[in-house]
């Protein structure tokens, strides 16, 4: 059957998840069925919306107390025809989740798309093996790390800060994504002086650090914008995605003459998916659909940090961004919080393709940034060695381990 | 001050607001404070967020039962000043929700904005008054009905019921939101054979009804569709703007080129305000934010129908799309399950300044849909004389009573 399958999460009263099931799959779709006359029937059937399974869930008394009621919880999976719709995210969305999204305790867990659809959509331009090539790491997990408190400063204080996140070994540093185009650090320049820095440094260390600069501003322009930065030499683009939409990305990764990798940043992305009862999964958001849609990196948080999610969501982002497909991969990018004790615990769930990401865990170093990050290099170096962090010889590391911990040797996973 | 200041909904451990918000301020600024060098908060402290107030509220059990711990639930008003961001909705958004979004249980309940920043906003083209005129309609609610299962049929069927609807009375026709461009029944050819209909009936029967077009596709390609849509004569753009983003549409509405309203649809807005704990406010999104990106119309679920929402909410969306300031006024039009009983209810709570709008109201009409268009005309003269529905002569309305009710002489409010 061509066309989409909709996972749907109900919290519904008792016993009505058939009901509601078929209500969304004829409400969604061709209106009524029943009361149709039969020649009418024949000529909408391919219109019409499918039950393709519903589970009932056990009952959950956290919910049922909330809720107020004894409610049924089930997943029902519903397909919707390709001839519903266009083959573009928002006429996706508004026929799976438009309405429906208003109706009640009703999540929208995952999406399953016919290759007629996955056709139209581009997938990542790089993807893991691509951005690996153009920083000529093959075989552990890259480094990233953050600015930090960069509001109000100029483009001195960005460019030592640069400079001292790559002499650390990080392969990418990634604007802080608060930063905006502003008269401090526009954003050309911001390019420019980057590239100075990260080239010097590349020619007397011999080491390449990529530099994510944060794409901003009105949507229409930011295609025109993002060519501007390819031709100042901009490495990477950093994407505050669902401050725009999913069909904005995918139109900057189809673009041909945006040569460049796009960072996929999770700001605002926690407004669709905090809830247990509404909204969209994280999984389907940060993870299948930022793919989809041509994401070369998506950053989400990580099960350990500051601002956690929970391991079980965070797996599943790295398996769709990773899983086969007629894709590129996308780069997983568990972040927040993240300091060198955490290392093994992230290679262990997120594996060798993953990005190791940290803001405050490299600027927060005792002997500050570059030591932050060799002190992470070190904990990679270590983890693929199979030695325990607390007996691997770096100063750098085990100054970090002192000061914010090491859960990878506490923490049995 | 010149800036935006965020309201937010908090759920935390107890008694940590302070901390709480003091973390905000900070974290989503100039990231640290008492650790800078006297110089450097000299220099800093124009960036920095500033906590405006903290208002602690009574504990909730239902919250703390459902969070399985107490919590302290509040409200903490943070200003942002102008400096941080450029003066547009995705930097404002990653600003004040971004990486916030996804820490814990908060939720952005309220923005207010300095004027330098709502200089940057539109407001709608048309707004009230000018809808007005163009219906030529000064002295009651608009009526606006919707087409009603039309996927999977061509241009004959649509414009059947489209006459069907004008022969009514309604002033407003709406496509429905998920009928996207489709080879049966194209966007232009859509707009042409509308204004045929609707042109045919103005010449006959003096009657105006406009009919609202849905603009669907790339997110690139709406300006230059808009703009065709306008050459065809379309009269209005429905909009799924929350598939797209609401930068999105406010450059339809700054278009000059695109010289007709905007009707916004709140299609998969439910998955960003559902939540008690998560995401935006309804009111802030289909009202405030609505409103100063431009849209002419608001749709948003009524208190009454089968989507529902609470009453103080939906009041508050209209309070914020008519409320004085420097832009025009939004249509509020609460919607779904609207049936005419409801009309004095709907009136009372949303003024004469709203728009009666019903799919299945007007067309499950025993009569069909004219008289179901007739019936609700009907609902709004008796509401307007101070007559109770129940009393009123018109067979098509007192048929409509008897089939959906009317509730508007059952309940007080």
């Amino acid at each position: 059957m061509m066309g989409v399958t909709a996972t749907y999460f109900i919290h519904d009263k008792q016993h009505n998840l058939i009901k509601k099931a078929e209500g969304i799959a004829l409400g969604l779709t061709v209106g009524s069925w029943t009361d149709l006359p039969l020649l009418e029937q024949q000529q909408l059937k391919k219109y019409k919306g499918t039950i393709i399974s519903i589970e009932e869930l056990e009952p959950d008394e956290q919910a049922d107390a909330y809720l107020g009621k004894p409610v049924t919880r089930g997943l029902v999976k519903i397909h919707y025809p390709s001839l519903n719709f266009s083959p573009d995210l928002p006429a996706i969305l508004t026929t799976v989740f438009g309405k429906l999204s208003m109706d009640g305790e009703i999540k929208l867990v995952d999406v399953t798309f016919s290759d007629d659809i996955l056709a139209a959509f581009p997938g990542p331009k790089f993807g893991i093996d691509g951005i690996r090539t153009l920083v000529n790491v093959h075989d552990r997990p890259l480094l990233m790390s953050i600015f930090k408190g960069v509001l109000g400063r100029d483009l001195s204080f960005l460019k030592e800060q640069l400079k001292e996140q790559a002499l650390g070994g990080v392969d990418l540093v990634k604007d802080d994504e608060i930063l905006f185009d502003n008269p401090l650090t526009p954003f050309t320049k911001r390019i420019t002086a980057g590239k100075e820095v990260l080239q010097e440094i590349y020619e007397t260390q011999g080491t390449k650090t990529l530099y994510a600069v944060n794409l901003s501003g009105r949507t229409f322009d930011l295609r025109e914008k993002a060519k501007r930065a390819v031709e100042a030499g901009a490495d990477v683009l950093l994407f505050n995605v669902f401050a725009y939409g999913l069909d904005v990305l995918q139109s900057l990764a189809e673009d041909k003459d945006i040569t460049i990798p796009i960072m996929a940043h999770p700001a605002v992305s926690g407004a669709l998916t905090s809830s247990e009862f509404y909204g969209i999964s994280t999984p389907l958001l940060l993870g299948k659909l930022l793919r989809l849609c041509g994401a070369d990196f998506s950053l989400f948080p990580s099960p350990y940090g500051s601002v956690a999610l929970n391991r079980k969501d965070a797996l599943q982002i790295a398996q769709f961004l990773k899983e086969p497909a007629t894709y590129k991969q996308t780069f997983p990018v568990p972040s927040a919080g993240i300091h060198p004790g955490l290392v093994p615990l992230l290679i262990s769930d997120f594996g060798l393709d993953s990005i190791i990401n940290a803001g405050g865990g490299v600027h927060g170093h005792p002997d500050g940034a570059a030591a932050g990050g060799r002190s992470f290099r070190a904990a990679i170096d270590a983890t693929l060695q199979g030695i325990p962090l607390s007996q691997y010889k770096d100063d750098a590391l085990q100054k970090a381990l002192y000061l914010w911990g090491n859960p990878s040797e506490e923490v049995k996973i």
